[in-house]
């Protein structure tokens, strides 16, 4: 994401919020979060969930971030946490990338 | 990755070093770290480092994992600690997806 506010990119704490009300929209379940604050800017933070993981790393210099988010609950899973967290943030331009993963190739189970 | 030992995939502490073993390869430097421990199984954990972060999320009913890098310090990295896990885990299928990223579109530094 792109042309985001620059302040707000290194607010660790509105940030943090904002990735936990993202996660809240699909019900993705929090198990565990960590989070780093860089100086002289920037900020990561990623949250553990029980349906795999949700990452941001952020670049005040360039008014930029990356959102990354991985779900195994579902193929449509991850969608409404990305809106959420992307109409919070309004950024002028976004590069997208979605990858579909199959875990049960083979299926061994 | 496919194929792989369904015993080693619930192995926290062997999987957890590997991951670490890996991040060394490219002296990524690592900030954090959280896991979890699935009932009846499955394991996920992520490495907060300087560069971004590692992430896997492992499906021993499957025989399978997800390894996810995502590094900002340059457009080479993770090969070398991506290539380290592979080799230490012997799959024998991958489906493996790169995406570059720039982080300074519109350069606003």
């Amino acid at each position: 994401m792109y042309g985001l506010n620059k302040a707000l990119l290194s607010d660790a704490k509105k940030l943090e919020n904002l990735l936990l009300e993202a996660a809240s929209q699909e019900n993705f379940k929090i198990l565990n979060k960590i989070s780093h604050t860089f100086k002289p800017y920037g900020y990561s933070a990623v949250l553990l969930i029980q349906e795999s993981h949700i990452a941001i790393h952020t670049y005040p210099e360039y008014c930029s971030l990356v959102f990354n988010l991985y779900s195994c609950r579902g193929s449509q899973d991850g969608f409404k946490a990305y809106e959420y967290f992307k109409n919070a943030l309004q950024p002028s331009r976004i590069e997208f990338r979605q990858s579909n993963v199959s875990v049960d190739i083979g299926k061994e189970i």
